[in-house]
């Protein structure tokens, strides 16, 4: 509850916006946070008694905190405490919009990643213009890939754009600068032929800078330097139309904030990463993401596409 | 003449409309393409005889011709012969809206690489608000990079910035996922330390995908992979717009056909490649800049840079 710009109360108008729209008898709420702020947002904004409990938690990581310093010191701070629920099995699944690398450090190393995955990845959100939204992982956990990272990211890409974006059979494009096999840098023409070969996912080719926002594919891979510089250019196009009043139903879908945070993939639970910038909404869809993975088992799918033969499981 | 979607006649307006904007008593045109069909084009549009000689080419090669292939075969292409003229010294600078490979081929091997400079590179305008342009490189030409070459391009980006864009101290910024010194993939963090204590330049630190179409800074470096696949993005938000019927003096910057072409830095002559949607416009502003190039010794200035001792020349 005490990550963001505007905790806890937006992540509080989150929990009630959540548990208002879906009506979820297995739904409990653990509020991670300050117990005295909390209680005094949850006077205003009410949640039914028996969704929820408040778990105190004394401390908190700041945004600019050195995150793997800020989570061994600060032992009682929500994201600390968050991890620990959530590998005790105590909690299915944790959401922060709080200093984004203590995230990362605790989903990689509080969390079980799946067997077989060689690195966990962090995927966003492109929006196109037919209203459904395209997956680009990796966006800045890994800076350097190996090509079978990027074959991993392709398959875990995959899984969430199926079971989450609700694409039965999700394209995967391997960006790249240009279009026919053969090129690219030496990671990319290295990748291609593994993603050509790997039979869980759907590949078709090269996808370019001038595709990603384009209906091509459903899943872009790429390592996280490139994913993310692009997902941070993206996010700054929507600046400009807002500062230049431009309103556009698509360009208003480039407000990333509203997707509500971005799911950490091949880590054994389902950890969701949200903006710093999170308000109610953003809040809410984090809750529902969370809950479709469970929902669809979508990390017992991940595990089982991990481990045994090779047989398409999409 | 014969590159681009609307080759000769948008290349021949463009010279026309070149000639009558700017009175220079040294420009002197030869345009090479099928003579023919040049006249044809030059009946409609002419051009004072003093200011022009039509350099007959009987082959043209294709935009999805093999780049190496073709220039080999096709000696009486209009590229191959303008590569010769300029590597003869019959031309100054040589400019086309032709198959992009080709003309990359052709300024790597035809002409002399500026001595010190491992590889060249090419550049891309980044529109800014305050009606300026920015200079993104590598956009291409270099999918893989090591660290020394990050460090010349910002060496050639910032003169290119200075002398053509008119930046009298150019800032450059090192493309990143993070602004902290330390952040980034291998390369950024190996290239961060030259940029910092390499005194021809005016390093302002990392640059982050957001911060690159505002004026933090002039030149913004990095390898030919990120920077392609950023700018064939940013292009893609400019049809965006289009389609969606979006007028915004802004957004219409990020029609990059205008800007008439991107410059090949590192090379000892200018070479100018434009987008194959060439038009009048774009091909009036590739002139210019050569123009400019050649005006300014730009040429004479990059090569100062990579010799003798390394004492700050901007």
């Amino acid at each position: 509850m005490m990550g963001g710009d505007y905790a806890p109360l937006e992540a509080v108008k989150g929990a009630v916006a959540f548990t208002a729209e879906y009506d979820l008898p297995e739904l409990h709420l653990l509020l991670i946070g300050d117990e005295e702020q909390i209680r005094a947002c949850l006077a205003d904004h009410p949640l039914p008694s028996e969704k929820y409990t408040i778990v105190h938690a004394s401390q908190v990581i700041g945004m600019n905190e050195h995150p793997t310093k800020a989570l061994k010191e600060k032992k009682a701070s929500s994201i600390a405490i968050g991890f620990n629920l959530l590998s005790a099995g105590e909690a299915d699944a944790f959401i922060s919009a709080g200093n984004t690398g203590a995230m990362m450090v605790g989903a990689l190393f509080s969390i079980k990643t799946i067997e077989g995955v060689l690195r966990p990845t962090i995927g966003a959100y492109m929006p196109r213009e037919d209203g459904k939204l395209g997956l680009l992982v990796d966006v800045g956990l890994n800076a350097d890939c190996k090509p079978e990272n990027l074959n991993q990211f392709a398959i875990l890409g995959s899984l969430f754009s199926r079971h989450i974006l609700n694409f039965e059979e999700p394209r995967v494009g391997l960006v790249n600068l240009g279009e026919e096999e053969g090129k690219g840098n030496i990671l990319a023409q290295a990748t291609y032929p593994l993603l050509k070969e790997n039979k869980q996912i759907r590949f078709i080719g090269n996808i370019e800078g001038r595709d990603i926002l384009l209906p091509k594919a459903e899943v872009f891979v790429c390592e996280g330097f490139t994913g993310n510089v692009l997902l941070k250019f993206a996010e700054s196009i929507y600046d400009i139309t807002k500062r230049r009043d431009i309103h556009d139903e698509h360009f208003d879908r480039f407000n990333f904030e509203q997707y509500g945070g971005v799911p950490v993939l091949g880590v054994a639970k389902p950890v969701i990463i949200g903006h710093g910038i999170s308000q109610a909404t953003a809040f809410k869809n984090m809750i529902r993401i969370s809950m479709r993975m469970l929902q669809t088992d979508l990390m017992g799918k991940m595990k089982a596409s991990f481990t045994g033969d090779l047989r398409p499981r999409l």
